[in-house]
């Protein structure tokens, strides 16, 4: 048997939970760093092993278009190209194939898009995508879905049942025993939807499930309520999983609603902006009040940029233009997220997580200086890549 | 006695030898990787010991202007500021000053020049060159020096004497007993020029020389039969520096004709260019030939890209623009020219130092391809960064 969901211990909805793996098991709740073209930026398998990454992502969008996932097959699978040996999960391309907006074209059979490096046309179909996260090789695979504006019901409603009959193919398609395929719950911020698509996608029998469409126009306040009532509709002997979401105070209440999982890229890229995280919020490094600061980002955080570098120094990188800088906050950033999942798992154990999450949301203060610029960048990153 | 200069074994003119500074031993001939904002660009200092570094260049124009010399001695000085703890050079800001071409006035007393980042004006004199790289805090300082067109024999003439005024003045104020200030031998492709200048600094008892003005215009040829009359006319008993110079066939060349060691962004600029250095010439990693070879960039090479990765991807992280490949390449570049450092020391003892020279200059064939690419890349960084 390639997969096992062990459920250690309750505390409240919050989960302690091990995934084995073909690749090795995952403590969870955990946090996986994004790594779109099969590389987390600017960081290497070391660094990631250093911060006690256990799971990361790829995206099966751009991986398709380059190198193209049969180059990626015939060097021997993801794990072997990019030497990442612990386990790997491939999103199914829908996420960016719909953002693309104006370049795809959407049908019963599946959706036509244009690339966004050279502009040539492509098309995804539930068994296409299947095809292309086998040949990829990740543990964990994800099938293709659509998903919409979290706002909008006629399009949820309407999107729901073809994202269902997507996922029955691609479960019909889907042979690699040694890779687990998760559904994907739809259904925006409609608690009736969410309810309808996690009963629809449990009939499916799939060893996992993710929460999808969320952290993309709703309020944090829908996101949480969404949670309150989608996690309960999952089957309670399968991970689940939350796509696209990072901000720690989010992982924090999700995983008091019983997720065990996530992803997002804003760790890694807040860091190449500036922004570093902190048990008191975020640091804008270009401050200039950081200019002749010789303490380290964080006085008890033991990565190697805060084992090593002042304030001064990191302030001085990010002003100089240095590609250390985006570096040297990544690897910072990564580990700070990786220690709040070992903090989340321990206060589970513990039985004290819901005295952790209060601790942490009061002392995790976001400035809207903050918010302004992570809007600016995320805005930038959309129009820059799908 | 803070500096001592070993000689420990000739080969012919090579010369085996080890300087003694503050902070450690160099065992020479030795490259020094650059590090102009006070960061090898793209590395970390573990990085620089793990490739066996053992100097590295700062510049004093660039960290004059960002974030400034006073701060930098607040912080504690370039070693604490930058967390290496080995042997720091600081060029004198004059080769930055001068190749600012319209933004700067030259006179007797120094040089007038404008920002590059924020067109503010600033001047240079000797006395003000040595307040800066004194309150930095390298273990080696060079003088401030005027680097004019190696060909023109007029202006060669014409400055000569006033860098050897330079030279005096420079050494008149400087009192740091732990830094080791060095004399620069001026005089273009003219070999009575030089030897004047060589002659001239000789009695200024400096406790090591450098040679300038080279690798700025002139032929390979004339760089070396420069080197062929400066070297002699140059103390044996001091360490000699032949500035800016790093192409490997030229180190080559140029421990041939006596120099002891070396600094040049060569290494680190090509690999952000794609250009890996091997026994066997220059790579372009992002070459199609690449794209599914599996072996790594150099069979026999211990730097961990070559541990690594593979040539595929490589290849791969190049085309898809992502920061990690030009830290992997730079890994690997600053490594080659450490480990042919290595490679020459131990020939000089072995007293077969010529058969090596002539080994290496046959297996590492420049293709004019590769000439043309480093050729485009030092004219843009001409353009970009004086």
């Amino acid at each position: 048997m390639y997969f096992q969901f062990e459920l250690k211990k309750t505390d409240g909805q919050a989960r302690r939970s091990v995934f084995h793996t073909p690749h090795g098991l995952i403590e969870m709740p955990a946090f996986a760093p994004v790594g779109t073209q099969a590389n987390v930026k600017t960081l290497e398998p070391r660094d990631l092993h250093d911060a006690g990454a256990q799971l990361i992502l790829a995206n099966t969008y751009h991986l398709y278009l380059r190198p193209g996932h049969t180059l990626i097959e015939r060097m021997g699978g993801l794990h072997k190209f990019m030497r990442w040996d612990g386990p790997i999960l491939t999103d199914s391309g829908g996420y960016q194939v719909f953002s693309l907006a104006d370049s795809r074209k959407l049908g019963e059979e599946g959706v036509v898009f244009r690339s966004h490096i050279d502009g040539s046309t492509h098309h995804f179909t539930p068994e296409k995508v299947m095809k292309i996260e086998q040949a990829l090789g990740p543990d964990i695979a994800m099938v293709l879905d659509e998903c919409p504006p979290p706002l909008d019901r006629a399009y949820n409603e309407e999107a729901l049942a073809r994202t269902h009959r997507w996922a029955e193919r691609c479960k019909a398609v889907h042979t690699r025993r040694d890779q687990a395929l998760f559904g994907i719950v739809q259904g925006g911020v409609f608690a009736d939807l969410r309810v309808q698509s996690a009963e629809f996608l449990r009939g499916l029998d799939f060893p996992g499930y993710a929460i999808g469409g969320l952290a993309v126009g709703e309020t944090k306040e829908q996101m949480y309520a969404t949670l309150d009532v989608t996690c309960p509709a999952m089957p309670a002997d399968k991970p689940r999983y939350l796509m696209g979401v990072g901000a720690p105070e989010d992982i924090v209440e999700a995983v008091a609603r019983g997720v065990d999982f996530f992803d997002c890229v804003l760790p890694t890229r807040i860091a190449r902006n500036g922004q570093l995280l902190t048990p008191d919020g975020r640091m804008n490094m270009r401050n200039a009040q950081y200019a002749e600061d010789p303490r380290p980002v964080q006085a008890d955080c033991t990565c190697y940029t805060c084992r090593t570098f002042s304030r001064a120094y990191l302030r001085h990188l990010y002003k100089a233009g240095e590609i250390s800088a985006l570096r040297l906050g990544t690897i910072h950033n990564v580990h700070f997220m990786l220690e709040l999942m070992r903090q989340i798992r321990t206060a589970i154990e513990a039985g004290r997580f819901d005295a952790f999450r209060i601790d942490f949301l009061q002392r995790f203060r976001i400035t809207d200086q903050a918010k302004r610029h992570e809007q600016r960048a995320l805005r930038k990153a959309n129009r820059e890549q799908p």
